[in-house]
């Protein structure tokens, strides 16, 4: 099988088959690039990479590594409160292992078709397994969240609960057959994340600054306190914890799991303090948002618990060539 | 030294740098997303990957790999005629060799700034080296090259001479410490190769079909067949082949090069014949541009010589899992 009749068997899909999906789409798959129809909106774009070994193991099978790649590149739309436009799939694969493969397609376009991003264009080439993702989406004009809007005084908000991922990581490398229930909900957290496109959406005119968790809380929230110039702190004990993640993992752990384990893609913000109640009416109990600290100005991160005392926390997180 | 580090040391300009060619640019790097504003045009998308062993040798030099792979991307921009808007880069590498990635990231932004292409986000991972560009570019709504507009009758253009770039790896893989001067321009034909951004733009409205020449002229020409139903007659006699490549490789290996060598990125494009005189104004020395065959009714590809006799020619180019 060449890499035309492998587009054209796994990742070509009819057009009936984003039909629903693709109003700005003028050209999909299928020619030098693809082409698409913006009216009145600002284009953004990111590109999200994961490799085997390193963000994945070895043996991951398809539906996990498509679902995970997808959500978190989509993940960066939804941080910015775009809607989303399309993407292209970047395929490195060192043989051409069709269960794997179909697997792959099909989780692709079942989240694809979820989350109405449809597959545009991409590439696929023989090597060690890589997988990069490019979305694009689309933001009414000056109003994407950035990450340099964080103003001291303003609250610090995040959606969902924090550390299930790592918890179901931890739970995927003990590799247990016969799962609990908790361990189970901590694993579906890791496998297949959810985009927040909807909270983003709806966070603009409302955040004043925003970022998608993939590396950790702490870590993420420093990218926003070193453009924004400002410090925070962040009050352990109204950090959202699941009582699955506790249940699995202990008190201790699912904080530290809480504040510096990745790929949560949950979204973390910052508001003006009288728009707490606007803010609450988008909380609910399957997506709660919770305050969880102040911005401060200066430059210092603390992490305060329920006692009123600083902890001591690494701000830690995933990093490469670290 | 972390992934953001070696963001913010290699990939990470002044604006000032990218001023005078990033007037669409609203954010670049450093947010979730980088935010493109687009009026009243249609943006184009397309994402290009190259690797180390397959595309290019494992030691291959970071300018060059930088070289090809942004001119391999943004080539695909010329094919629809598209205007440049910008590009992300997913970098994968083995190990942080910050020799290898200054040459890379230097040679990656000189060319960015001659193409006005600025590089406007990615990712980048610690893995087997692995480079993956998306590039987005603009056309006038309605108007992109597309690979389907081929009609019988029409005309078969190429730009430039083709097989060069063949030419070219031959040179780099023998190795030699002294160049002839004809070696060390095929050399620089498969090292650092120009997208056609300026033909590609001024051929909308003229040409009613185009791609680039990326595997090789009769694979890449198949793909307009394709889609566009129909068949072609190339005249082999009229392929244009520079003294250089006929000098180092014998007329009969640079014929095979240039209908079936890849990298020259170079356009191919079909035109109807009363267009001829409006085409031929766009030919200079430098890039000259030549009629090489006649679309025809059918499904049959035939390449005939000089004589009028028709020769045996694969379809061959360059495919992954072949």
């Amino acid at each position: 099988m060449d890499e035309f009749s492998l587009i054209n068997q796994f990742f070509r899909r009819s057009p009936d088959a984003w039909k629903s999906i693709s109003a700005g789409i003028a050209k999909g798959i299928g020619d030098d690039c693809a082409v698409l129809g913006v009216t009145d909106q600002q284009v953004v774009v990111s590109t999200d990479t994961m490799i085997a070994g390193r963000h994945f193991p070895d043996d991951c099978p398809g539906d996990v590594v498509a679902s995970r790649a997808l959500a978190a590149a989509a993940s960066d739309l939804a941080a910015m409160g775009a809607g989303p436009l399309g993407f292209t799939l970047s395929l490195s694969m060192p043989r051409l292992d069709l269960h794997w493969c179909q697997t792959f397609a099909d989780t692709l376009h079942e989240k694809a078709i979820r989350w109405q991003i449809p597959l545009i264009g991409g590439d696929t080439v023989k090597g060690p397994l890589n997988i990069s993702i490019t979305v694009l989406g689309l933001v009414p004009p000056g109003q994407a969240l950035m990450r340099n809007g964080a103003k001291p005084g303003e609250d610090i908000w995040v959606s969902g609960w924090l550390g299930n991922a790592a918890g179901g990581l931890e739970v995927a490398l003990a590799g247990d057959k016969r799962l609990t229930t908790a361990k189970k909900m901590l694993l579906s957290c890791y496998q297949a994340p959810v985009p927040r496109f909807d909270l983003g959406r709806r966070l603009l005119g409302v955040a004043s600054s925003a970022i998608d968790i993939s590396d950790g809380l702490l870590a993420d929230w420093q990218h926003i306190a070193d453009v924004s110039d400002v410090g925070a702190e962040i009050f352990s004990s109204q950090v959202p914890i699941s009582k699955e993640l506790t249940e699995v993992c202990g008190g201790h752990k699912a904080l530290n799991y809480a504040l510096a384990g990745g790929d949560d893609y949950e979204l973390c913000f910052t508001a003006p303090q009288d728009l707490r109640s606007i803010i609450l009416e988008l909380s609910s109990d399957k997506m709660p948002l919770t305050r969880i600290g102040r911005v401060k100005s200066g430059q210092e991160l603390s992490v305060i618990d329920g006692a009123g005392k600083r902890q001591d926390f690494q701000k830690t997180g995933f990093n490469h060539f670290g």
